[in-house]
């Protein structure tokens, strides 16, 4: 684990949760991305070395849409920068966290990510992630 | 703002969680902490630039119990290191944030806080920290 890459919030509404954040940190998000395959819209803003990422649910099986049902608008996930998801994956498994991808995925941000089981890490919904170089 | 300071992760069990999440950054936390106005003990991991802290209640009147009780372990807060806390705490209710100490407070690690409620930043609740320079 080299360092928190970001935060992921869970909000109803990108716009009005843009504006808010952007009053919060006194200044705007950098960026607006779709994940099509995720089922949500993301806006990202930069703070120190971190990003934190809005996640607006694009369709009601986004995981993100049953998140909000569940729980209400909050913090979803903490994503971790990893320098080789794969050997982590593996040292992670070994030491008995559940990962709920074997595979990594392609997520948001041009990042392979994996996701572990929040029963394993405490209630925390934690993600991997690695940079995809091309 | 100028940087996430820590992100404050609720434990039932601190000797249990620290065992965890030595696993997952691949090292121990390097401090512990009781601040007793608060009625927790924490312990903090170095990861990058931030930090991870754990909070165990250490009694049932703690924020902490009273956020188990409801919401079970799981991502309590995120704090933001401020360059000037009442200047912040100024800025932020101007742009119409609730914040629920007027007076900042003396928290854990050395640091004067002040607490926004959730309600007034979609669901999250946010600490803004001061390292008190003495």
């Amino acid at each position: 684990m080299k360092k928190i890459e970001h935060i992921g919030i869970a909000v109803k509404s990108l716009e009005t949760s843009n504006t808010l954040f952007s009053k919060l940190f006194g200044k705007p998000h950098y960026k607006i991305e779709d994940v099509v395959s995720e089922g949500v819209k993301t806006s990202f803003f930069q703070v120190g070395e971190n990003k934190i990422e809005l996640l607006e649910a694009t369709n009601p099986n986004s995981p993100i849409a049953k998140f909000i049902e569940k729980k209400g608008e909050g913090i979803h996930h903490i994503a971790f920068d990893v320098a080789d998801i794969q050997l982590e994956i593996a040292r992670l498994k070994e030491e008995g966290f559940v990962v709920l991808n074997t595979e990594p995925k392609k997520g948001a941000d041009n990042k392979l990510v994996a996701f572990l089981h929040p029963k394993s890490t405490n209630g925390v919904l934690i993600e991997l992630c690695q940079e995809i170089i091309e």
